[in-house]
């Protein structure tokens, strides 16, 4: 019986995995600085549940099953699972509600480079009873430039729109009948050439003139400032530009006050986010020398998360980082920064197995003292225990001997450095702290 | 569409998830401090590589499907899984080998009380090429001790016995070809009555005798020195019972050695774990004063640990906490220590929402000294805010309003104490810190 992995499922060797593990504890304190409480949902949940709402595409993707006469799928996002929760429990819980969850999601997509069948969703979203005061979508970005920044990734910089601003320029162009499909496309303009996309346009029978008054204004190029003020300067009148040129105003000035540079946010007009689903802001998030990668981090304001569930509404903004994409293109491009294969930060190695137990005693003590600290306990040539320590990379090394144990010392080794010295307790637990 | 969440799948609301979050969080932690390294393998693999070795049961349980020409299974452990990794990693790992893995397993079992369909197992193994030395399985005990110590849980005792031992005393009443049934039987003998386990063993072909003899072995009581007396004053003569005791007593002093102090740690000759798998020594820990939790952590020495997927030979050792049951149970009994609902550390109500601004640039400066802050955003009059703030238990209250602003000072408010005081930014960070 050969042992195999399903394609399209991540397997990390273990220095890997740590740097993994560190990304998602990282990723996983800043949502809590931001006042974000844990949640963990099932994978597992009724398919009529997590297809409520969705379309054929989901449908195609999603792992469905039977077990007895029940329906069951996996789930292919974090935020259908959301909304049945905040569906089921919204009573019992504080408004605004501010949660995240890390965790992974299914997609049975065709394989290919780059695409996982399973991989980690980390999400937020705030959450309110029938409405939310705008200064969140700030506070969004705030979260998204925090947990970028203290991931020490490369230079980024968030994009953001705002749909009611969109609809209310395609009003202006007497178009509105049309918004969902041409913002649709309008997501798209990154991808295609320019002369495709006024011809699609064409196809959806809208006049040359409007086609390219559209192109014109999605590719508004500037400042903020400039940009708002350039916004302002077509003095529309309808109400979905009013109150969308409002809150994107409102966005930038806020994010400031929570502390975000200026330059860490880019109004970019074609960010649409091609899903119905959002109403307001919507962001993306690039890295400066990656644009390749894709938006790292995604999201926007939706009216109403548990329509298909209750009658209540429930307003709220939120993003997503596809970790386990994410990872993948980061170790792709040598932008990982491994450690070493094991979290260990003290070895301890014996010159013959008579002195395994001052070793087992002083592994307990390192312990006690919180210091991740291994024994080294193969029966083996001590060369060999010296090949092990080199192979796993340990930062330090300590060594048991003889003369170790008769004069109740300690050998300690810095790898890095290769200095050696000769330390009690005390000094081994402060050098390695 | 009712909003509804499959049976026998856990779903807790905020303030219990925070608990849940920091119970992972110390067993991760401490794992880490034992040398173990991450490992995160597919929740979903071939049905084929799950089922490999498995029985009826599992199979019954298992939630298996098709998806295109391909069987597919949801893992209902986490040791297949690391079977299939290490059978496919092991020129790229170093050996000893340790793993840790936290994530959950599915097993579709009737629902009931205390069962569940979808739980964590936390599980660390050690692994080598060929021969594992025997002091790892006293490492495993300081790990079991220092998961729970940390836990803060009430007082437990870690129950050891060895199989190799058990299997000798089944030889020397010359009945070892019967040693899997009977060793089986011997594992339930706390839940049935000593009459009905003596029946079984007649049934089995066993004669009186013998049975009486086998009953009197797995009741004998004692401190562990005293146990191991009355074991070496059988002087029987063959190997595994030679072995086996050798073994069990090296376990018990290296344990000491590592720094758990002797109480921690009860010989039990009626452990015996029922899967053949086990092969040396065997784990359960019980809380004194909770029997009826059952086993919360479990586990025991094997000697094969890839046998179906390649003839490598990878002996190890291993245990696994079922953290989602014991969650359960813990709260069940009123033995969770639940903090409040919000993991928030810090939360900022304004006057009015004219002070909106000086209260984002406060949350800002909160969160870049690391204190998780979160400001109350909603458009409502004070006493909601402070009705917000008393109902998720925020240790911490700052209030911005005029005076504040004014005197460029903010109002902190310990609710616990009901202490008011008037403070600059500086002393702001120090009281909350």
């Amino acid at each position: 019986m050969a042992a195999r992995t399903l394609q399209g499922f991540m397997e990390l060797l273990p220095e890997e995995q740590i740097v993994m593990e560190q990304m998602k504890a990282v990723i996983a304190h800043t949502y809590r600085l931001f006042g974000f409480a844990p949640l963990d949902t099932p994978v597992l949940e009724l398919a009529e549940v997590l297809l409520s709402k969705s379309g054929g595409e989901t449908e195609k993707q999603i792992y469905e099953f039977k077990k007895g006469d029940t329906d069951l799928a996996l789930r292919f996002d974090l935020t259908v699972p959301l909304a049945k929760y905040v569906a089921l429990y919204n009573n019992n819980l504080s408004f605004p509600f501010k949660r995240y969850q890390i965790g992974k999601v299914y997609r049975g997509e065709r394989p290919q480079k780059g695409r996982f069948r399973e991989f980690y969703q980390c999400d937020i979203d705030i959450i309110d009873r029938d409405e939310l005061n705008i200064v969140y979508d700030a506070e969004v970005l705030a979260v998204i430039y925090t947990v970028f920044s203290r991931l020490e990734l490369p230079a980024f910089k968030i994009y953001i729109n705002n749909r009611r601003l969109m609809s209310g320029f395609l009003e202006s162009l007497e178009i509105a009948d049309k918004t969902t499909d041409v913002l649709r496309l309008v997501d798209k303009i990154k991808k295609i050439p320019e002369e495709a996309f006024l011809g699609e346009l064409n196809e959806m029978g809208l006049p040359a003139d409007k086609n390219r008054r559209l192109l014109d204004f999605i590719k508004i190029k500037g400042s903020n400032r400039e940009i708002i003020a350039k916004l302002e300067d077509f003095k529309i009148d309808n109400l979905n530009w009013q109150n969308g040129l409002a809150e994107l105003k409102t966005v930038i000035a806020q994010a400031q006050n929570l502390g975000l540079p200026a330059e860490a946010i880019q109004i970019d007009l074609s960010i649409t986010r091609g899903l119905d689903y959002y109403t307001g802001t919507v962001y993306e998030t690039f890295f400066d020398d990656y644009p390749q990668f894709g938006s790292v981090c995604s999201g926007g304001r939706y009216d109403n998360l548990c329509g298909t569930f209750t009658d209540k509404k429930f307003p709220g903004v939120g993003i997503s980082i596809g970790l386990t994409r994410l990872f993948d293109q980061l170790r792709a491009n040598g932008l990982l920064k491994i450690a070493g294969p094991t979290p260990n930060r003290a070895l301890i190695i014996t010159q013959s197995p008579d002195f395994a137990e001052p070793a087992l005693r002083l592994v307990g003590q390192l312990r006690q003292h919180d210091i991740a600290a291994d024994v080294m306990l193969r029966d083996c040539k001590f060369k060999k225990k010296m090949e092990y320590a080199n192979k796993i990379k340990i930062p330090y090394l300590i060594i048991i001997g003889e003369d170790e144990v008769a004069n109740h010392t300690y050998t300690l080794k810095n790898m890095a450095t290769g200095e050696q010295t000769s330390v009690d307790l005390a000094a081994l637990v402060s050098a390695i702290k």
